[in-house]
Order: C-alpha cells, then sequence, then structure tokens
C-alpha cells in the first residue's frame, strides 16, 4: 500500500464516506479528554450531564439545521437502514393492514421485502422496468388511502437518482422517507413525512448510527397492534429520548459535530447550493464527453449525491478506476452490484475534488490507453 | 464544570468505561489518515481491503485471546445486549420450544422476558428471593433436556455478582451466555457455550457494538423455525461476515486495539490477575472498615467487575460519592435502581486508580463529616 496524505486523497466513496476535516481535527484534540472531564468522550457514561448535554447540543443542531417540528422527535438508534427495513412495518403495518412501497432502486425494494412479513407490502410505485433510470412521476404513483403509510427512498446509491419533489399524495397517508444517503444535503419540509430515518455514514457521520425523526404523537397512533420486542418500538426509545440502552455515544458526539459544522457553514440551503455545483460540474463532464462517459439516470431524476455513469466497456472501467486511484480518486467504483462508475458527493466533499475528477476525467478521455503512473 | 486532565481522573463507572490510554492514544494518531490511507478509519468503505484487514485482524487476536474454537463465528452487530435479548429468542426458541434463563439480576430478567413473546421462557434458576446477593448453586439450577438453550448472564452489573464457575448442566443442552460485562476479563471456556454475546462498552471498547461469539454450525441446526426479518437472523451475518449491512467501523477498530492491547499485556490470564488484585484490594477495604462499608454480594459470588457497597445511611452514601468526585474519583454512584456505591472494575482499571480509591475509603471512614474541598 502506498502511503497517502489526507491532501493526496479524494474519497468518493459511497459511505462510510468522507467527513469534514474539521469534524475529524476536533475529534482528535477531544480524544483523550472531552470537555475538561478528563476522559475520552467513548469513556464518559451514557447517563452522566457530560453526555446528556452532548446528546441535546446534537439534537438542537439537527432540529435548526432541518426546521424540525417541535412535537417531532429526535432519535439516535442502532443498526442503519436495514434495521429501520424491518422497524418501520414491526411498528407501523397492522397485521391486517396495507402499506405502499416507491420502488426506485435495490434499496427501496429491500424495505418492501422485509414488510411483507408483517402485513400487505404493496408497490406504489416503480421504475424498475426502464432498470430506474427515472423518479416515477405522480401520475404514476397508485397510493390509497388504505395504506398505514406510503414509503418513498429519496435518494438511490446504486442507481444514481434522486427524488427532487415531495411526492403530491394527499397528506391523510402518511409518508415514510428513508434519507439516508441525502439527508442534509438540501432543506427538507420535515412536516410532509411522519417518519425518516437515516444512516449516519454518508451525510452526517460515522457508521453505527442511525438518526430517526418522528412525529411521536403520530408514531403513538398509529402504533400497529402487535407485540414486539422492546427495543424494536420507537415508542419506548422516544420516551426514554434515545438512552432506554447505551446509546452509540462516541457516534452520537461525531453527528453533533458534523450538525454543528453544517450550521456554520451555512446551513441546509449552502449545502445544496454547493452539492448543486458539485454535481452539475461533473455531470457536465459527462454530458460534454461526446458519450465517452454515459450517465446512466435521465437527467431529471440525477441525483446530487451520488453521480453514476458508464465507458463503453468494462475493460476501460476498469482502467479508468485504476488510473484515477493511482492519482488519489479513491472510492469510485460503482456498486458492486452494477459496476460502472460512481462519484458520491457528499456534503464533506469539497469542490476542488470535483474539479481534481474533472481535470482527470478530460485526461482520461483524451489518452485512454496511456498506462497509470 | 472544573477542568480535570487524564491523569487527575479515575473513572470506576460501569460503562460506558475507562479504556486503555495507550488505545486512546493510537486512536488520536490514527483520526485523520489511517494506516496510510489519506483518510480516517471513520471515512474507509466497508468493502474496502482496508477495513477487511482491520476487521480480520480485530477476530484474529479475539479468537487468540479467548482462544476461540475454529468452527466459532465471531460477528460484530448491533443494537447492544438488549437487542440480543431479543435476537436470542428469535433465532433459538421454537414457537413450540422452552428455554431456561437463570436469573441472576435485573438483566438477565429482562433477557427472559423478551423471550416470552417467542415460546416458553422459563426460571431455571433464581436468587431473586435473595435480593440476587448469590449465584445460585448447581443444585439449585433446573435445567431440562427439553431447554432449546439455557441462558445465564456471567456478571451482573448491578448486583455486583459473578458466576466463579460454568453451570454444571449436561453438554447436550446449549448454553447462552451474556459477558457483557466480564468478557476477556479473565479466561473462559468458550466450547462450553454455544452463543456468547457482549455490549462492547465494558472491556472491549465503546458503546455501539456487540460482540456476538456463536457455534456456527450449530446455529444453523438450532434455528427456530419462525419468519425473522433478514437483519435479525444470525445465519445472515455469519455468512457476511459481518458486512451484509454497514458494520460499526469506527467501534470494530477501537475493539480490535483493545484486544490487541490485552494481548501484549499478557492475555486473558493476566486481565484475570490484576482484576483480583484489585478487586481484592477494595473488597479488603470494604471487609476491613468494621462495618462502616458493607458489601452487597455474599463472597463467594462477589465480582471482579463491579465492587458493590453500602454505607448507613443514603446522605452518607451522597457525602462520600461528592467528597470522591472532588478528588478525582468518579462513575462511583450505584445503578439508579438500586442505589449505593459501586466500583466497576474493568480491565482498562489500573490498580493505582484502587489505591487512591482505598485511601479515599479509608480517610472517609475517618471523617466522615468532614467537607470536600
Amino acid at each position: 500500500m502506498p502511503t497517502n496524505t489526507r491532501e493526496q486523497v479524494c474519497n468518493f466513496g459511497a459511505g462510510p464516506a468522507a467527513l469534514p476535516t474539521e469534524v475529524l481535527e476536533q475529534v482528535r484534540d477531544d480524544l483523550l479528554s472531552y470537555a475538561g472531564t478528563g476522559m475520552s468522550v467513548m469513556e464518559v457514561s451514557h447517563r452522566s450531564a457530560v453526555y446528556e448535554q452532548l446528546q441535546a447540543d446534537a439534537e438542537t443542531a439537527l432540529r435548526t439545521l432541518l426546521g424540525i417540528p417541535a412535537h417531532y422527535s429526535i432519535l439516535f438508534l442502532q443498526g442503519g437502514a436495514s434495521q429501520q427495513f424491518a422497524m418501520v412495518p414491526m411498528n407501523l403495518l397492522p397485521p391486517d393492514g396495507q402499506a405502499g412501497y416507491v420502488l426506485t432502486g435495490s434499496w427501496s425494494e429491500k424495505a418492501m421485502q422485509e414488510a411483507q412479513a408483517f402485513g400487505r407490502a404493496r408497490i406504489a410505485g416503480s421504475s424498475k422496468d426502464i432498470g430506474y433510470r427515472q423518479i416515477p412521476m405522480d401520475d404514476e404513483l397508485d397510493f390509497s388511502l388504505d395504506d398505514a403509510y406510503v414509503h418513498i427512498t429519496t435518494n438511490n446509491t446504486i442507481v444514481g437518482s434522486q427524488w427532487h419533489r415531495v411526492p403530491e399524495i394527499p397528506r391523510s397517508i402518511p409518508l415514510v422517507a428513508d434519507m439516508s444517503s441525502d439527508i442534509c444535503s438540501r432543506p427538507v419540509d420535515v412536516s410532509r413525512f411522519r417518519l425518516i430515518y437515516a444512516g449516519a455514514q454518508k451525510n452526517l457521520g460515522p457508521a453505527g448510527v442511525t438518526l430517526v425523526i418522528c412525529d411521536a404523537p403520530w408514531l403513538e397512533r398509529a402504533a400497529a397492534n402487535r407485540e414486539i420486542p422492546t427495543i424494536f418500538r420507537y415508542g419506548v426509545h422516544v420516551k426514554a429520548r434515545s438512552t432506554y440502552n447505551t446509546p452509540p455515544t462516541f457516534a452520537v458526539y461525531v453527528v453533533g459535530l458534523v450538525a454543528q459544522w453544517m450550521l456554520k457553514q451555512g446551513g441546509l440551503a449552502e449545502m445544496e447550493r454547493r452539492n448543486r455545483a458539485k454535481a452539475g460540474m461533473v455531470y457536465t463532464a459527462i454530458d460534454d464527453s461526446d458519450g465517452f462517459y454515459e450517465g446512466v439516470v435521465e437527467p431529471t431524476s440525477r441525483s446530487s449525491m451520488n453521480v453514476t455513469f458508464r465507458l463503453r466497456t468494462p475493460a476501460l472501467e476498469a482502467a479508468f478506476l485504476e488510473r484515477a486511484r493511482a492519482v488519489g480518486l479513491v472510492g469510485l467504483a460503482g456498486h458492486r452490484s452494477v459496476g460502472g462508475i460512481r462519484v458520491s458527493l457528499y456534503n464533506a466533499v469539497p469542490l476542488a475534488w470535483c474539479e481534481r475528477l474533472c481535470a482527470f476525467m478530460d485526461d482520461f478521455r483524451r489518452k485512454p490507453d496511456a498506462l497509470s503512473d
């Protein structure tokens, strides 16, 4: 393995992903003694005033950033989106009820599959027949007033598509969203959703903590009549303010720092401006390549988080990845299920990395046969 | 809040708890660039060769330390012991079957409660009638050849008791153990257990990762015939080597460093020697106090991890805690459900802290009415 410094590497990985250097520096500086305690954050009791304050600060920063209504709860859980795929229907899909899932990629399919064990999980829209290259239009959605909820995946990391609107469905049908890969990348009207979940390891922090934002009074009313292990009940975590059991304290701490970093940068409007500029630059490099690079997703559904494209042959893609790696552009391989190239542009990725990438794309296009250094 | 340095504070908290300073220094030094990658461990993909190696190294260190048989799997899961309380019966208790739970404290009670939703969870021994002050004797155990498994909690953090033997039950009855608070504190014959689980936040690392050690071929044979969400199936995690979904990569990394630290110290025999010396010193301070301090647990069942004792009145206990805190002895309050004093002596707690504590206990006993500084 070559030894690289932080300055040499541009990490376009899909998650766990790049974090702001300022946040990592803070973590490093706090590592042996947090806030004058003489203890690492990792060593502090989750029942201590120090941790309570830390978690409250993280919640406040997220509430401010996302404009979360006061009656919504913020939970820090474990198990990632994959665990939410089970917890959502366990808690919210009555045994004799139904829920709608809009299929926009592999992760939404998995979410629906897990729901099928708990009730009737039906397709409320899908673009599978066109390889998920587009987000369904509103008139293609098949919602029902009988749906306990309709579930969407706001950003699809594998194919590289993103919802650029909240689907137009009656407000009496609760919306549930997996925002794992685009939460905090842009402003969002949280009040349009009854429950939002997101694994932290893309825009929010390290792997190992899952953010759940939920309309707590609604959750209580909507709870499915089913025996659920205590640890999987949202209501238990709402009541215990995420400390029913020991929360992943260190990961919550980093999420708090990242949220405070976003606020300092100018909040989610500024994040959106930057993310559009970054993604715009890479999409332009694709669109201006005379077909050398071919975008996977229809322009109207393109993600500003995960830009996906193909080259003419797998061999050329392999050469692209190898030469990119040699110049410090890492994490560009598409998901193992689909191949191709994927450029993940989460909040912590600076515009300068995109400039380096686009220069490389231009260079590679002109001399695809050159050997890597 | 006063500002303390690391040298001034002795952290006797019950978890999240003290970690070895050498490990924290390593984490700090790696924080911005791990192993020459130019990326923090938190930023590295869980599908990368770098992470695969890191996890393999952590597994190897644990396998060596604990003497884990080759056919056992090591899993890094999420959700702590509380999630295992549900996953164990979900996976292993057939709907028409039964399992035995030996009750030795609040956590074992919770484990049994969660099992009751999945089959017949019955008491296979209990010392609840004597306030859990003793671990049941072998002739007090009520196991059955019909038990899908018998569950024990090897160390009871709240009351402060510990199993100092593996219960004598027929080897055809699978033993399952919650070792959250004493794993790696002493050598253990892993082959006597079919499944061991432990939240990391006491002896192994930060909160947010749960170690599961299981006899994988047995697990497959014993799997309860029940529909289980994918994420809660042990078999799924065994097959995917803990990367079915994104594991808590940073926490796994710290666990690996802690395991390597234990090996360097001389392994589990040395951990046991130190833990006995530390606990022995504190128990002696209790026993030699002419009844000023009163141990909670019968001597034969005393824990070397959590030493619990009472003072004559709650007011005296409050004064003890306050004065202790003032001299940098923190985390000594008993669990909120029982009160009193609890001294947690996990592997990372050095003998020198116990010396400071015992000197304080002696001083407090002589001048209980002195004001704190």
